[in-house]
């Protein structure tokens, strides 16, 4: 079917439909694709390239617009191209003496690798195999082309089923004898495109086509589906690459690797792909076609071998190799077909790489002279660094897995990095596993482009065929998941989710660790652990990174083994000291418990006696003796109370103090923003649940079995002490439930902590004051901000940052250390941005909590969003990204963008802002950070170098754009 | 103490501290405060007024400023005046002859009505008070005129406890044998005197103060500081009055109406406060000084008696108000006194008033030509509506009551509506009970300014002493806060909290009815009802406010009987009716109940059926076939549940559809904004904490007492059904507690219930459309829209119109009705304000929902913050109001002023935007939401005739302002 209308034409550039490929080049690549513009490269740099063409991508779209029809007009121009070719190539296409054989290929702007679908050897029928046989005087070669190209043709154009094709094949094999399938021989080979073509014919109803034109017109138009089939749409949504950019068509003389000894097909990597070290590497087959060597199904030879059996042609792709780098000044990677003897590059493109190889490449780029600084920083993408920061297994670890006899087996390094989780067999339980936030591995006999879902999702891929050039292979270093493929001591049972190694077994559940860097596989779980410090390469980089960026990057770091990590990793600060989880440690929580359980009682006592004393400055003669008295009896009821409080706090002072002590010292010389307690104490009180089922559980035995209740007394004593009584439970279960909350998010937490129990704060203040002042006496430069949190109110930040300072210059006057400190706020929630130039009066600096400010603004519950709706909104394409992993900069950056102009408006445009959320490490809303102008960004210790990176990309992206920051800080 | 430095002086008006009464005039409220410049202004009219003089208020500010002392020079002043003052009394201050008395009051610029102090018979000493006597030749008059100022000034401004002073003057009378202050004979009040003066000079260590000028000087000083005591703040902090504007000083010469049977004192009204009928109320107490007729000691009489008495002086009293009224053009409330025969007017002000009698008397004034109707409208304040709709006792529960002997004594009836609650005896626990949510009904023998903290809080108030002008009465009246008084079958035990009434008694928190209406005292929770209309009057007026108004004024009703009767209150339209209530009514809960249940495994296995036709869709061949395998697979595992899920919502649909059709019934050729499911779903699931209790209990008894289970089990299936087991109560438990959210406001609700759930929301919108089709085939205009809650993203507004358009225009289809309708969203989280420009290219309305908008843009939980950290926030004036009872214009308004501008720049200026908060019947939140342009405010159907008033209010400001939206809308 063809639509009649040719407007479609009229769209195009320069209304043409293809181009020869001595018509184009390589900054053709919107029009011709990445793989077209390069063929039109090479052609250009006279590299030996088989003669071709290519149908634009424009022309893809085109196809969609008319409605998923052949559009008119196209055949016209497609034969008049292909008539072009067969005189350049002396040949006839569907000719049966001299045919002329062509390949079909996609290929997108962006590479998109083994997404789409090739067909080979196309122009193949039962008259031209047979002049093909002649002409090569090898039967056996032409019918093995043949019925490659029916297999590919019916699986990729006509949807039937690759694996019964595969499955007939075996047979014939089986039956033959032999285990190779070039061992078949001619006939054996012609039997088998009899089988396939019938199968074909009583499962589609006709003959398989034999006029060579319909084999093309069909494969476009396949091509053009498949730049909408599932997998390549989930690989664009990964890539964030846009839906309408269509895909080029490739028609190219065939060249042959498969005709003999002195033939073969590979790909070469300009420099290693796993750590760069300069030089090719790459997989080769002899006398094979292109998609056995991506395909993973026989085992291929390293590149090496080819300097040994055929060295002039390895001397030949050496040459290229170089020719292209410094043409592209990229690493390349290249396909290549040798045809008896014959170099042809079929491909390049820019490789892709580990992190590790992305760093070591870019750096010794800079110092080959090939490219600048910048330009190294801005080729390693910050998501990628996280890879170098991947988990690892200590040596203990493996020592322990080694004693334990956990070590399974050992197959191919084919991405870095250690990862433990449970086994998965397909891409939907991956899904659905992850989704419970359980790690996953994902094992396969080997993947293809339809398993891409459950990739992404897993920490780490375990394949037992393939090599590193396997699908697998490319797949996780491209994503950076660590990943063993050709571990061939498995023997994977898909259909009944078990895998047998030796006399030992596992399945569906389990848990497994493999180490991607060595290719080691482990049953269990081996204790991983995350790297302390940076590669020399990555500290370069890095290095030039901070010279291109504006932002600083600060950590969040809660204890001095996190703050000593992030300066490793380059944080010049701490943007955010949690202090809370300090009280969590075991030692101090019962501590903690009896503190938060009478200091309602002892605030509330308090706060009632500063308004007695209040009424008593005041007043005079009689009243005064009345409020005296009502002040003394006041006291003697309430001061047991407070004075309990009192002890507890201070026995929590001493922990303190300790802490930031601690921290203050690891960073010293740079700012540590210390947050004053931010959660709801009842956060710290024992669980509801668990409570109330003992009291439930006591009360009832203690009526009906005095017996059964004393055991079950004596049991839950175990737990909670050996004091614990069914009264004392149930008291305290009073007090929990008494301070339980419907939405604690949004209860008595934050500054209003400070407002409620300030005694708690001061006692905070207290001890940061106390170790800063201490320090500094020692000689050590601490340099302590404290942070209020959740302010809202310009009242709420006054009221707190009087009651710091009033603590703070206690301290320095006590001391006599004169510490420089500062008091800012968090702006995470929507009021404190809508007020912002208020609260600066009172607020020296600005720290966007982003996490809450996110939930908030959206009103989402990060806890239950996930959980809930957030998996259905991500589906059905109503949010783009998860809000709490990806800044939303048009709703809460909207906020973010009016706290920043206003709060500056008020206290000066050096007025330091930073964030400090979850986002301060994701690179997409780094760049928006540097862009409103923020002074620095803060996020967990591993996240830094990506942090560091990604504010230099922003920098060096503005420059390029030549323009200042492009938002409007309305 | 004085101050050396004259420079406050500077800052007066003209430099003058001091005016006479000639000097002054009725626009000089600001400075000589009502009082004073009232005084100025009857003196100018020619009305008897004694002669005197008023301190400034600008001189209180002075008293403030320089230190809490007496400003410089002020003394030599007021002793210039006070010669004056003598000159044309033709007496002397201190004159042991001929001695010129004066009363010295405090009069601020708004009137606080017994908030402040005041000292009579100022100038008596041991010499002039026996010059009085022999002046008037009358010892008894003297001596009580001097016993009277001692208490006075010892308890005002010296602060001695006045009680003391009453339990003297008791002793005295029980000794004497007489029962009124009038009978006790010159030496006994000598010998009172005596006393008086010993247990000043005990208390204070000097004498009672003999030099004239000292007492004056003291009393000055006494008003200054009583501007600034607990009660004055707290009642300016309630009526919003500014703590800067200070208090005048009035001192003027005595007059007495304790001089014999022909003298007298009263508080007299120009109309009747009750209930605004014409003519002159008030009491009258023969042979007595003012402080007697508002302190409710002695049983007063009504002004008829006057006329009967003397009814020369009456008729020169009704005289004088009418001329007041033609002049002020509002009721008057006067205070006047009768010396031997001689009328003089000692205050008039504007008179409070009940708010029927406000309504009645603009009304009436209206009639009479002496106002307009904007005038009228403004001169009733919104909030006072309130009490127009108060409850009351119907008939069916005064019977009730009779047979029940509940009924308990009858008092006055001194402030209209029925109130029931805990009886409770001081103000403090008025304010700790109130504080928990109890209604309050506070019970005093006589109420004093002391207790005005309790009375705010109380629903009701009853004294046992007092009459309709006693400060309870008063007081409950201006607050319109139904009140009995005078109640003396009452005998109150304030000591014992408890009170007998003959044979019956009762005690604190013992509930207890009041009728303000009719005086009835009640026991026990007797049943109240609302009204259903308005007065004819306030009909008149409400019919005026809606000529001035802009706003459009809907209101908040889930049922017909809440829509019709906020019809006739004048409501023109449903802002808000929400459909969960509905789904509570327990016919259907069980329903409701299984419907959830399986409502997420239904829709789950609906969403992978969708997925895989889209598959199917654009299949071909073998896959076709396998797909077409994969979904007969599917469907007959998922569709079990599917078609009971929808067997549920069909049960459903036969509800709703009835429940929509009344109310869009009710409200014919009205809109109906009918919001669609909004909370989470576990809301309707039986509470976790009783089912946890139930399954550990049977838990704990089944492995020990198997009897012990049984009877336990038999227990709770006469609550939860006889069909319950352990096994389906586990079960239940489980599934609760799976969809439990750690902060369910943030949770799966709102719009995301439509997106996850769709067929519930289908089920709605199927049911609101097909009542509305019906209804119009009956010729009935059913007007509906369909509400979106909690939109955030335009996505989330595509997702659901389109959802809801698809079901709206199928049944429209099915029906051949063709019924308009609308859909739009509720504006409540800070994203949908953020980016209500785009949100608007899908909703057609907005309409705020300001009680989530303020939780999420504070960060506040509603439930939580008001029993945390709310009240301490209000007692530390970090809030001015609490955000969910006042909207904050600062924040919540800014969000608010983006939606409507940047909504109303996408769908046009007419679009229509409105409010359905709470915050939409809060007068001030009204004013604010006509300032920036919303289309209608939408509330409670009781709060419909208070914002049709308060929008008008608004109106006539801006008009009279001569500008447009004062708000800035940027």
């Amino acid at each position: 079917m063809t639509t009649a209308c040719q407007c479609w034409r009229d769209k195009l550039t320069d209304k043409k439909a293809t181009y020869q490929f001595e018509e184009g080049n390589a900054t053709m690549r919107g029009l011709l694709g990445g793989k077209g513009a390069n063929l039109a490269e090479m052609k250009r740099l006279g590299i030996p390239v088989p003669d071709g063409f290519t149908i634009t991508t424009e022309v893809c779209n085109a196809y969609y617009e008319v409605g998923k029809v052949m559009p008119a007009g196209l055949e016209d121009e497609i034969r008049e191209q292909i008539a072009a070719l067969a005189k350049k190539m002396d040949k006839g296409f569907g000719d049966a003496k001299n045919p002329l054989l062509v390949s079909v290929r996609s290929g997108a702007k962006f590479s998109m690798p083994g997404m789409m679908d090739t067909i080979l050897n196309l122009g193949l029928n039962d008259e031209t195999v047979e002049g093909l046989a002649a002409l090569t005087n090898d039967a056996r070669f032409a019918y093995d082309a043949y019925r490659r190209f029916i297999m590919m043709f019916s699986d990729v154009v006509m949807d039937l089923p690759k694996s019964e094709f595969e499955k007939m094949l075996r047979a014939k094999k089986e039956a033959e004898g032999v285990t190779e399938d070039s061992k078949l021989s001619a006939d054996a080979l012609k039997d088998v495109v009899k089988q396939y073509k019938a199968f074909y014919k009583a499962e589609k109803g006709n003959e398989f086509p034999q006029n060579v034109y319909t084999q093309l017109f069909e494969a476009v138009l396949a091509v053009f589906r498949s730049w909408m089939n599932e997998r390549a749409i989930i690989y664009r949504n990964r890539e964030k690459i846009d839906h309408k950019l269509g895909t080029a068509v490739n028609v190219q003389a065939m060249c042959f690797g498969n005709m003999g000894e002195n033939s073969g097909t590979g790909v070469a990597f300009s420099r290693d792909y796993n750590d760069g070290t300069p030089g090719l590497v790459g997989d080769f087959l002899l006398n094979a076609q292109g998609e056995d060597v991506v395909a993973g199904i026989r085992k291929v030879s390293p590149i090496d071998e080819l300097k040994r059996i055929m060295p002039e042609s390895y001397e030949k792709l050496n040459e290229i190799a170089n020719k292209l780098e410094q043409h592209y000044k990229e690493m390349q990677d290249m396909e290549f077909t040798i045809q008896q003897g014959r170099l042809f590059m079929l491909q390049t493109r820019n490789g892709k790489r580990t992190a590790t190889a992305a760093v070591k490449i870019a750096v010794d780029m800079v110092e080959e002279g090939l490219i600048s600084k910048e330009e190294a920083v801005m080729r390693v993408q910050p998501e990628q660094l996280d890879r170098l920061l991947h988990p690892f297994i200590p040596e203990k670890s493996k020592k322990m897995a080694i004693e334990n006899n956990c070590m399974l087996a050992k197959g191919t390094a084919a991405s870095p990095g250690a990862a433990c989780g449970r086994v998965v067999f397909d891409k939907n339980e991956a899904v659905r596993v992850a989704a419970t936030k359980e790690p996953v591995i994902m094992v396969r006999v080997d993947t293809t482009p339809e398993d891409a879902a459950g990739m992404l999702v897993a920490k780490g891929i375990l394949t037992s065929t393939g090599g590193p050039s396997s699908h697998a292979a490319l797949v996780a270093r491209g994503w950076g998941i660590p990943c063993v493929v050709g571990c061939d001591a498995l023997h994977i049972d898909i259909e009944n989710k078990k895998v047998t190694v030796g006399d030992r077994s596992f399945g569906d559940g389990d848990y497994l660790t493999i180490d991607g860097s060595t290719g080691e596989v482990m049953l269990g779980k081996i204790p991983l652990e995350d790297p302390n410090d940076l590669t020399p390469e990555t500290k370069t980089l890095l290095g030039w990174a901070d010279e291109a960026k504006k932002l600083k990057v600060y950590a969040n770091a809660d204890n001095p083994r996190d703050a000593k990590r992030a300066r490793n990793f380059g944080a010049v600060g701490i943007g955010l000291c949690r202090t809370e989880h300090m009280f969590m440690e075991s030692e101090r929580l019962p501590i903690v418990q009896e503190m938060i359980l009478i200091a309602a009682e002892a605030e509330q006592g308090h706060r009632a006696r500063l308004a007695i004393e209040k009424e008593l400055a005041e007043a005079t003669g009689n009243q005064k003796a009345k409020l005296e008295q009502k002040l003394a009896e006041h006291d003697a009821k309430t001061m047991p109370a407070w004075n309990k409080y009192h002890e507890l706090l201070g026995k929590l002072l001493e922990f303190q103090r300790g802490d930031f002590r601690g921290i203050l010292e690891a960073m010293q010389g740079n700012w540590v923003t210390i947050r004053l307690i931010d959660p709801p104490l009842h956060e710290f009180l024992p669980k509801h649940g668990k409570l109330f089922e003992d009291v439930v559980r006591l009360k009832t035995l203690k009526a009906v079995d005095e017996k059964a209740f004393e055991a079950a007394l004596a049991e839950i004593r175990k737990v909670r002490g050996p004091e614990v009584t069914l009264e004392s439970l149930t008291a305290l279960l009073a007090r929990v439930e008494q301070m339980s909350e419907a939405n604690p998010m949004l209860g008595l937490r934050v500054c209003r902590l400070g407002i409620v129990f300030p005694e708690i704060v001061k006692m905070q203040v207290r001890g940061i004051m106390e170790a800063a002042c201490d320090l500094r006496k020692n000689g050590v430069d601490a340099k302590p901000k404290v942070m209020i949190p959740g302010v809202g109110t310009v009242e709420e930040m006054r009221w707190n940052r009087k009651m710091v300072t009033e603590v703070a210059d206690k301290v320095i006057a006590e001391t006599g250390v004169p510490v420089e400190y500062h008091v800012g706020t968090m702006v995470e929630i929507p009021r404190a941005a809508l007020t912002a130039g208020d609260v600066a009066t009172e607020a020296e600096f600005f720290s966007f909590g982003t996490n809450d400010l996110s939930q908030t603004t959206f009103g989402y519950s990060r806890d239950d969003a996930a959980k809930t709706f957030v998996p259905v909104y991500l589906d059905q394409h109503i949010l783009k990204a998860d809000p709490f992993q990806v800044l939303d900069q048009v709703g809460v950056g909207r906020l973010m963008k009016m706290a920043v102009k206003e709060g500056r408006e008020t206290r000066g445009k050096d007025m330091e802002i930073g964030i400090c959320g979850e986002h301060g490490g994701e690179p997409s809303s780094v760049g928006f950070c540097h862009e409103i102008g923020l002074t620095y960004v803060s996020c967990s210790p591993y996240r830094v170098p990506i942090a560091r990176l990604a504010a230099a990309h922003a920098a060096i992206k503005e420059k390029r754009n030549g323009q200042g920051a492009s938002v409007d800080l309305r």
